[in-house]
């Protein structure tokens, strides 16, 4: 048998099986496919084509495939690309999962439901010696942190709460640095961020004494003009998260950090009467906090989550809001020259 | 089958089957016993006897008791009070344990090794309807936090660095408490103050994304006079378990916080290179960071572990230190009129 947890893949290899075919389940609202477009939009070259069930209705735009159909252009996976609330695997699915191991796939999920606890399922890859990866379990074996300096440039996206985009923010640094010929690595913290990366570590779900340890891992030694690119979780100011911020904050040890903030946003998501701090505490405390394992940290600019406002408006306060804060502030969903000007301080 | 681990005590009853019998193994270095010796010295309410192997030349002064006579005198577990290195569980001691089991104990554990995981113990316990509880087992089914202010009064001790004292000052505070009639309870965040505490929470043991929500549940609403001394993990200057101190610090919400520090200890403990914090930075940022839950938050004083320092030149450093930072600072074992100030200060 070979159930792989995640934790053989965070100590390991840090390879998830792809490329990946897209199971889209009986999706009838964009919303639930989240996962699927998320891969379609930044990991394209992972992704051979897509699977769905009669009913669906939402479509990532990629081939129609069946599972051994993929399989002859070269998956290697059926990731389940569907983020239904509860996190649940339907029973509808079942055959279709159960097919994709038939025709020798393995099985990414990032559910909260575990594949390996499906008895059916399991029994089935335990037959024909295929993975049922559950991308959420916690690692196991993990090491403390050493604090020890690492070579290679890290850039950490941090927040003023969760949920902002702290993980679009450094998919599009990684993208940017690319494109301008830069080494550099996007390297994923959260589920949906560890099936693009192909591999990372869940940090919320790693037991709090090897926190650091475990960022440690995700940005390992590099070349000296090397970036990774490390997605950021939660906010050192959230009553409930600070202690991955930290942890994550310390072990990934940034040269470089950029704060992500929605505008309008005043309190923490889901904590009525906690006040958001404001950007510039929030530049100041990772700084202060992050200096402890480098101590030539820097802020090198502001991203702003606009997507509610209108373009002019959102212009003008990204503008304002440089002026004011001395840095360069940009919405990488928009991109344009205010972008630019985040890169070229994330790289000055 | 009855193989209790400790989630469900966590968030349940927080009670460990007491009264305990002390089992001492064939230790012969009283190092190894020092949970035997500290469950004798701040509970000795919860020590029926204590039982050892022939060869143990190590006491903790209680009377010797077999299983069965400590079952008569009211014992309701047999608690391992050694902790040799590794903490690993002897095969020698086995047939002690499984005599416990049959006369009617529950044996409870903080070794590394899992009582659970040793079979035919397990299935002694099983056939017996015991209880193999270890204490280290990480918590299931906790909470995420709140952050939702509590009732009753808290005080967290916090440090420079780990392993100065924290566990120790908290229950000398929660015993002087007492004495003076306050209404107070010594809250246990690791497996030696859990033991005495007699229920508790391994913070160190807890996924990162429920770190603050178990500190909220070690320290529950309370009546507005009530006192929580909780003990206090690590440090937010530790560049490997910072997590785990924010975690405590934003959960418990403390009203008191007293900063635990070891005087000629310039380096974290394990890292060389990492030099500690100074008592007022060490102040000023458990004060900033816990005041994002507890805007009340204040430093009631300091707390010194000199027992390497001979009685004049400890009383002269400290109250030189008292002097110069406008605090109390005292070192509980040694007690006497500043440790008396501490307290006050605590209270005022």
């Amino acid at each position: 048998m070979n159930i792989q947890t995640f934790p053989e893949l965070a100590t390991g290899s840090l390879d998830l099986p792809q490329p990946y075919l897209l199971f889209l389940g009986d999706t009838t609202h964009a919303g639930y496919a989240k996962t699927a477009l998320g891969l379609r939009d930044w990991a394209p070259e992972k992704c051979v084509g897509e699977y769905a069930l009669p009913g669906a209705t939402v479509s990532a735009g990629l081939d129609r495939l069946t599972p051994a159909e993929a399989r002859e252009r070269g998956a290697r996976s059926l990731l389940i690309g569907v983020a239904n609330s509860g996190g649940v695997i339907a029973e509808s699915w079942m055959p279709a999962l159960v097919e994709a191991l038939d025709a020798g796939l393995d099985i990414v999920s990032g559910m909260h439901m575990r594949l390996s606890d499906l008895p059916d399922l399991a029994a089935r890859a335990r037959e024909l010696g295929r993975q049922l990866i559950d991308v959420r379990d916690p690692p196991r074996a993990l090491p403390v942190g050493t604090g020890r300096k690492r070579s290679g440039q890290r850039l950490l996206t941090v927040g003023t709460d969760c949920a902002l985009g702290k993980k679009y923010t450094a998919l599009a640094l990684a993208r940017a640095f690319a494109a301008r010929g830069v080494d550099a690595d996007f390297r994923a913290t959260g589920q949906t961020g560890i099936m693009i990366a192909g591999g990372g570590v869940p940090m919320d779900a790693v037991v709090s004494d090897f926190e650091a340890g475990a960022a440690e891992l995700v940005s390992p030694d590099a070349a000296p003009g090397h970036w990774d690119v490390v997605e950021g979780q939660g906010s050192l100011f959230h009553p409930a998260y600070a202690a991955v911020s930290l942890g994550l904050l310390h072990g990934s040890q940034p040269d470089v950090i950029v704060v992500c903030h929605q505008p309008g946003r005043d309190e923490v998501m889901g904590l009525p009467g906690y006040k958001l701090p404001d950007i510039e505490e929030t530049i100041e405390l990772n700084l202060r906090l992050g200096s402890r394992t480098n101590p030539a940290i820097r802020c090198a600019g502001v991203s702003f989550n606009t997507a509610h406002m209108d373009a002019d408006e959102a212009d003008a306060l990204m503008a304002a809001e440089s002026a004011r804060l001395g840095l360069p502030v940009a919405d990488p969903i928009r991109g344009g020259e205010a972008f630019d000007r985040l890169v070229d301080s994330c790289l000055a």
